[in-house]
């Protein structure tokens, strides 16, 4: 989902009426990313608080590729990485996922040994292969067995874009918000849905009720299912006492607009990009009593952020034997501060760009390669800023590209490099960057390679079902990330 | 001003809290359009109730072109047309222009020839000729003479940007509500400021307060000024007798963006064309006890409703000697019905796209000429969309690019023409079309005709100021209208 598909962030139909009571209700952050312009490498950073540069969730392969978690990767997420489930468990947190794992989905990667109690959802997106029974479709788990897979046991009718999962993972996070309740034990909740994602579906209810299209259907359905859970944390009686925030992993992808992507608003490019339209994301936070009702807040975000001020609302400190990029928001969402912190922009194993201020500098641009670029395969549609969306890889590191994200939030106007303003603001960042690069030590690349033989053919539990299948033969390779 | 330069419709910055409440207070009009992308001729349908090509408001010099009012235009509003203020008036109304007229500065045109009362404004725009003395500079009257001049008495500091009008404006307005609530006289109030059109300014109090720079300002003391207005009408107890609409005569000007220009959020284009980010509104009804608070509409609406809607409130009926354009909203705004209408988009002469329900299909296409774009004059920069943004004027009129403005709102994404989508829509638009040309009886062109000699050189009143100056001779000519 991207910033403009919600009616409070501008999307002309304005068709997310739970969503933007949440934010007339709650704090709707204005200046919020994510830690990468995909979704495996975002979640991977949500849950550990560090860029995926650290953690793991990148590629060497080729020089700033965004890389994925889809069922022939052989990495996933390090034992060595710490997730935010993991370190609540201390404070007596019970841990759910509902929904999209995506670190992982060899054995030795499964949520419930990183951390989660419960786990009912999939390890990865249910893109592919689409019931070629040739592959393996993606196994639905829960807890520790799979129960069924995509297309076979959850249907999902690419035809007419039915699909009833937004209604069983809605149904799934109530039933589990109720249990808690009722044991008065508390929760963290990982409502971690993969609709929007293409192929996109909707349950039979929502279908055709948008002016946006199938698209619009997808969002209306979690724009109510999360309208039902926030009414359902008041019915219990715990809203005070239940921190909600609502974001995305990545830009909504306009390679599938307008039938399987959504809307980025006015800002550049989407999903794979490190432009505005690929990382500023739509953030909200709710909870009732404790945050001041229709704020806004301009402070830099980021959803590593959501490690720490969750740990922070636990009464729980980040650890302290490693980098965490992740910071406390509490100060700003409770306080109105602001804190000053920079936003990185990567894309594989390359800082793309920073934002410090309402500065936004570019080291590197590229949007995809011509090659690819020719098979129609676009992430800025319509869009062509000359010198900015470009297809080569184009390098800035000794003069960057700076834009003022206040007067131009789409990224279409660079700073004069001769300009007072130009200078300032890059003596400034170049400060930042440099502390940045010089402190930085990536972790061991996970995305590397690929091997057929990993992929879901036998999961725990497939002996039970009937469901096991028989992998090929093991030939691990190179994973091949065109973008 | 644009439609993404309101926080209510996105814009990044959320910087208009006052127009904001004002939405979340009466009701938000999401499909609201002008009846022309430019200033002059937007604002004669809006006083008219008819479009442009009815009313007299465009050229025939060349095909399809914008033409607005500059000081060295020889027409004007005919006499012919009937105002809001002269049907106002015989409901006993009281009516005041703040503002721009730019409907004719020569004597036959002059506003309270047309149904005003009272005037404190310019008959142009406060651009031009910048305090060149070998041209006149524009005069700002009130009533029936001239007070000063822009530049020499009313003073706008192009360097800095630091003017006073918007202050000025703003307090002829309060000083008239006040008045007429004083003397319980029914009243129209057509505030008609020319901030956020270049060169924008804004007074010393804004300047530098806004995150967007300059036309940030500008816009953060409009957003102000209608807080005031506002309040104003609560203050003296009348809230509930006014009805108040908000909009703007065009989009924003994307050619002077970002110092200079505001934004269309996620439209296609700007100003000067016939794509949404050209013609689409921000749009707010308010009139507390009356409309619902929170309210908002998929109505399509267009400035020209505003005449049919004030003489319905007025409890008068709109002429029935001619064709009026114009439909009364009420049963939108106060029952939240939806009336079923076309929108037209007219460029001077030509009918380029019309809207029907979600659908809009454009006959012709042009956004500038190659020429004019090899200048950098560019009203959709950042945007280019293949067949659709083109430079060429391109004729589909037998086989129109149709879109659906609910899935595709930026006018990306073409209908296969031999889609059943297609077919069935079009089908029914030109059903609409044929039957709105073969009744189209143009007016005369009043934007024909360029002379120097009708410029402000002495208005009434300059002699008492010592302000006349001699116009040359009289020359008539084509004017050149090159977009």
């Amino acid at each position: 989902m991207g910033w403009g598909d919600l009616g409070v962030f501008g999307e002309p139909s304005k068709e997310t009426p739970n969503l933007d009571q949440m934010a007339s209700e709650g704090m709707l952050f204005l200046d919020f990313y994510t830690a990468n312009p995909l979704c495996s490498p975002s979640r991977a950073a949500l849950l550990t608080g560090r860029l995926p540069v650290r953690n793991g969730f990148y590629t060497t392969n080729a020089h700033a590729r965004n890389a994925y978690t889809p069922q022939d990767i052989v990495g996933g997420i390090p034992d060595s990485e710490l997730l935010l489930p993991e370190l609540l468990k201390k404070a007596g947190y019970i841990n759910k996922i509902i929904g999209k794992w995506h670190l992982g989905h060899r054995p030795q990667f499964h949520p419930l040994k990183h951390g989660f109690d419960e786990w009912f959802g999939s390890p990865n997106c249910h893109f592919g292969p689409f019931d070629n029974r040739a592959l393996p479709n993606i196994p639905v788990y829960r807890d520790w067995e799979m129960i069924g897979r995509y297309y076979e046991d959850f249907k999902i009718d690419l035809k007419t874009g039915e699909a009833n999962l937004t209604q069983i993972y809605l149904q799934e996070a109530l039933d589990f918000i109720s249990k808690q309740q009722a044991s008065q034990q508390p929760f963290f909740l990982y409502w971690a849905i993969d609709a929007t994602h293409a192929p996109v579906y909707a349950s039979k209810h929502f279908l055709g009720t948008s002016q946006r299209g199938l698209y619009g259907d997808a969002v209306r359905e979690i724009d109510d299912s999360i309208g039902k859970i926030l009414k359902h944390l008041q019915k219990l009686g715990i809203s005070e006492n239940t921190f909600v925030f609502f974001t995305s992993d990545n830009g909504a992808a306009l390679i599938s607009a307008p039938k399987q992507g959504g809307s980025n608003g006015r800002f550049l490019c989407g999903k794979q990009t490190t432009f505005e339209g690929g990382m500023r994301e739509p953030a909200i936070a709710w909870w009732p009593g404790h945050i001041p009702a229709g704020g806004v807040s301009h402070q830099l975000g980021n959803v590593m952020d959501l490690f720490t001020t969750s740990l922070s609302l636990a009464g729980l400190q980040p650890p302290s034997d490693r980098q965490i990029d992740g910071i406390d928001l509490l100060p700003a969402i409770l306080q109105g501060k602001l804190i000053d912190r920079p936003i990185f922009y990567y894309r594989g194993n390359e800082m793309m760009a920073v934002r410090v201020g309402l500065y936004k500098a570019h080291y590197w641009t590229w949007s995809n390669s011509w090659e690819e670029y020719s098979k129609g395969i676009d992430f800025c549609p319509g869009q062509n800023v000359s010198g900015v969306t470009t297809h080569t890889q184009e390098e800035h590191t000794t003069l960057p590209l700076l834009f003022h994200l206040g007067r131009d939030p789409g990224e279409k106007y660079p700073l004069s490099f001769v300009s007072d303003e130009y200078q300032r603001a890059m003596e400034r960042i170049s400060v930042i960057v440099q502390q940045h690069k010089v402190t930085m030590v990536p972790g061991e690349p996970q995305l590397n390679v690929c091997d057929k033989a990993v992929m879901n053919w036998s999961p725990p539990g497939c002996e039970k079902l009937g469901k096991c299948l028989t992998p090929p033969k093991s030939d691990p390779k190179k994973c091949f990330w065109p973008h």
